[in-house]
């Protein structure tokens, strides 16, 4: 006869882990030794919102049981990441906090519990670190909404550090051999833009307006409309843009600099107007002008969040041309899965500068200035 | 060898219809004699926007070679009406108009290319009177967004007469045997808001939200919902509201002059939060709360037009939850059918109060008074 | 007081239409006059299945109020243009009967009812000529289901003559100085091939079998799976075929004749299966491998009918890996346009080879024989 | 500086595992003691197919660091258990197998790993144990298709014994005070027919048939459809059949022991054919028959499975009315939690008789004649 409690399990499996941390336990059961993974690493992490971004030697972090030690090569720098550091939104984060949430790099260690890698995996950090995968959304595929999500960079730190964890069923699967500083800004950009162009519902063939289509989320969805067979009119600033925006695979670009009435030339050049509008852009401005050139029973995704703003529809055109206005944050498993597979075909090309990570605080400047072309990805190892 | 002319066929055909109608011609070719058919009518007419509102004769008109010539037995009111009159939205009306577009009755006359109607069918006037069938809305089935769509009551004259003519492609058909009077108010308020439903995508067993649950459309959202398995929350204001939500099937009432925070109460009976929401409450301040209260990747659907009004949204909350925003109108052929048919299963029960076609002006005083409950209905013979 | 009767408008106008073609009456009502209507013409007419294909002059068809008279170019030569003729299928064709179905041409005269069209436009006829609208497969925008389908060139005549007539709602819409012989087989392969792909339901990324790759269905399900960002496994026979199917934008190509287990392959090539087959080949034994085949929760199409065929599929493995087995016939007016564009954008180039109409029966003698690569297009002239 | 072993992790958890079970460890940290746990137990085991029902004790499992141990109090017998035990199906199952897969119970003790349960909750093990969440099947929510889905009773031991494992992911949340008998044969039953549903994408007011009305899967499905608002005609034989199809709001009955000829009855009382077909007999000849009683565009779910069984479709049939045929196996994560609510809202009423699990062998002889009305429901105390 046994007595059971409640937090046996847990509590054995602590006192384990507690002790191997503590004693440097290492138990020899074969001839494989893997990597050493050193007790320190460098990371840029700020103390409070607008504090200074420190780059610092910190603690490794340990792997719970169901999570991967990841060595990050190197991660992509996004918007959201100046957010967090800016404390921009509503929601809050951990403080003091390791941002970043676009990290590749090579599994060094795992928790007991992880099925499915092996050390030497390449893998990735995405923005929904983890989720519990037994709520209501989690289990209607939306874990992006789950209420127990855990972010990478914002809850939790992330991947401006060169070791960091990530919950294995949710880590990015990257093979063998791929280009670990291209990949990383798919795993949030890539995936963000392609889950919002799925999330439209387009047939190939349908006109697709991009707005504020050469930034960094921008210039990946044009690739990812492009792949899908979607027709792209893309709306910029400036002759460089429109460079970029035809090598990607545009079709009409629109200048905001120089064109008076927008709305009439999205309808004008797409016969109608825009079946489906992905806007990338941070600007309220340019999310009412969407309502007002989408097509009747057309698609408008909300993407980029400008701070404090507000999306603002005019009822009776929302009804009688029954449009639809949807937002999208992130993407689940699957969407991993597969905006990942347009960039290993070849389909999708990111534009990267890479720098150091100790370099971060300059990244952010240039980012706010709005200096940024393609994406910046900060190489951990310097 | 011949030689045809672009419009031969339209103008003999024109000529005939104009000759038909001077000489007042009768073909005899069966002894079956049809109804007399009057050459003027009682109809509520005006002549500008909020301009009287004569109760008159008018010619009755003469159905095109696609048009059926209905004899109007009953009519509902509609708040579009009050609209129509007053010249409220930015599309505008013809003038003189008669308006009306829940009109049930029957089939009189026909023009020469009608197929599958016969004198005596029962058959009823919607908003949506004729569209093209061939743009590209049309052929998407999205008939209400074609762009040469003619609107009963408001680009043409509508129901508010004894004779009004129907595209015979969209009219509505009715069983034999049907009661008019309480069908007519389904023609628009029921086809709406059955629309509306299934436009959210939402499961039997979904909570829906029904924001102005106990009015003209409300009410009969209510039923429809039920009977599509949804669980029903209603906002409402009033014991007498609350009571007939039950009636009708409602599930949880919020009294919103009692409640003091709808959108946590709303989030609290839901467990979470509205998979759906239908507006049909004209209400800005109402449409706003909805994007609060709708759970993540729910659904809030625009019906009801506040005047000059805007859906105003967070786009942080937006994004982040992920929730759509889609307006909807009116059905197409498939929805009026299926709209019907609940009806005439006796799963909808319009609640309705018959008043004569003379009383429209007094009907329209308490309508902007807010002191009609469910639908008054016309009855054209007095 | 007027007196109506049922069939009143009907008759007058007959009459006039009567009237004018005994009389060959010419309303002079403008100075425009459009191009000689020749009393009688070249066709390819059979008076019983298996009968002699006569190549001989028959009387012009009259358009009725809702039809167009299309003085055909080319017309496209389709498999179910040699079953119709040999009566393979369950339904009855009407006979004698001028076959036909994929026909472009140029817009001669029109009934009084057409709206939407101009003499001289460039339209096109289609199997399915003309439908109700009124039922509820059309309401539902299932137009091919309709119970009271009329079907080019098999209920009534069709494309291998140099006028005939078309339903104006259902004729397809040509643009101005399109190449009439290579459109013609998109009126028919094109766009059933277009709509098998959207029922398979598939995103860009996924994997799709095209079984029987290389004829004429399939060489345009190639083309289009391409424009839809689909990877392309084709299955066919023979070293002429794979050249044309790499050519044609295919990724991996199954030679039949050569690979010893089909099954094993596409799901070894496809790492797991196809997520959709689209079977254009008409081989009940093709149609069981593909059930084998497909992916878990994958899609059948099924689009070939060999004569008499079965669809057998394995209960056990159709419900553990819950795949789908879906027929699909022609599209409606939105796959039409839909699929025409794609054409008229230049990623669709159907292979054809122009012959004389006069040589029909030498054409469906190479059909049966299996000899014709890619489509045959007669020329009416010829 | 550590040095990491890939197994670490596990091999420690497992040491202190198999400690705890070698010393009957008990650690006291805190006042609140739970239930004994005993070393063995009553089951019900069979060594091969076809073999000895064995009914004696067998060794209490440990639950994995992700699993829950549940002591099951009821558990439903399915025909797939009948299938387990004799070897019917093409894969595979463990031997010696303890069967069982609709098991309701209580948690008595779980692994360290496990989130969101707390010992005393109820617990549902259903067919899909376990699944790796981590394949393309999984992060599409087709739980069902994983490839290293673990089945209870198939290739784990099921619910067929006093105390089982379950995932903690996977097992089914049942509330406090929840009848534990009859919500028993929900967990498979229920499941499978709500999933069924479903799949086949009706709408409210549409008619479907269920082929095999009145037995375990149909008489729930008869209330799963009523709930979601479907027309429900109902196929089986016999007077008893019909009054419970009645009973249950079924609308229309057909007897297929006296009706003549069920497609044509089929077809006339649902005005055109099912929109939709649940096929959960397990009659090759009643799939057959519901090709050909759909309706246009209809759906055929595929749900039993005849052991060799063929599903036969003509292809012309297939192909022109555009129907699909599609199987469904069991639910996912988000099925379960639905189809469990549609339960515990009172709107699906099991019938069941209780038995002790003793009397297995009796219940599947009954079951092999079809003596068993509704379902037979094991107490595991007796």
């Amino acid at each position: 006869m046994r007595t059971y409690r409640n937090s046996f399990y847990q509590t054995a499996s602590n006192y384990v882990l507690n002790l191997s941390r503590l004693l440097k336990l290492e138990f020899i059961m074969s001839a494989t030794v893997f990597p050493e993974i050193p007790d320190v690493q460098k990371a840029v992490i700020f103390q409070r919102h607008n504090g200074e971004l420190e780059y610092k030697d910190i603690e490794v972090p340990l792997p719970k049981s169901n999570e991967l030690l990841i060595n990050v090569k190197y991660s992509g720098v996004c918007h959201s990441d100046l957010h967090a550091w800016k404390g921009d939104w509503q929601s809050e984060t951990k403080l003091p906090l390791v941002g970043g949430h676009e990290g590749a790099g090579v599994v060094v260690a795992m928790g007991e519990n992880v099925r499915g890698w092996k050390i030497g995996d390449y893998a990735g950090i995405k923005w929904l670190n983890s989720c519990c995968l037994s709520c209501e959304q989690c289990e209607l595929s939306n874990e992006p909404s789950c209420p127990e999500a855990d972010i990478s960079g914002y809850t939790r730190d992330g991947s401006f550090q060169q070791y960091a964890t990530a919950d294995a069923v949710q880590a990015a699967r990257i093979p063998a051999g791929t280009n670990l500083a291209e990949i990383s800004p798919v795993l949030c950009a890539g995936i963000t833009v392609y889950k919002a162009l799925k999330t439209a519902h387009l047939n190939a063939g349908n006109w697709v307006v991009i707005s504020g289509a050469c930034g960094g989320l921008g210039s990946m969805a044009i690739q990812y409309a492009k792949a899908m067979g979607l027709r792209i009119v893309g709306i910029d600033g400036g002759f460089e843009k429109e460079r970029l925006f035809k090598e990607l695979g545009g079709e009409i670009f629109i200048d905001y600099t120089k064109c008076k009435d927008i709305v009439r030339e999205v309808i004008s050049v797409t016969h109608g107007g825009a079946h489906g509008v992905i806007n990338v852009s941070v600007s309220e401005v340019a999310i009412q002008a969407s309502t007002e050139y989408c097509r009747a029973n057309g698609t408008i995704i909300l993407v980029g969040i400008p701070s404090g703003s507000k999306c603002i529809s005019d009822v009776f055109n929302h009804v009688v041309k029954s449009i639809k206005i949807v937002g999208s944050s992130i993407g689940n498993r699957a969407d991993t899965r597969e905006a990942l597979d347009f960039y290993l075909r070849g389909l999708i090309r990111p534009s990267i500068e890479v720098m150091g990570l100790s370099q971060l605080p300059e990244i952010f400047d240039r980012m706010e200035k709005g200096l940024i072309a393609g994406r910046c990805v900060v190489d951990t190892s310097r």
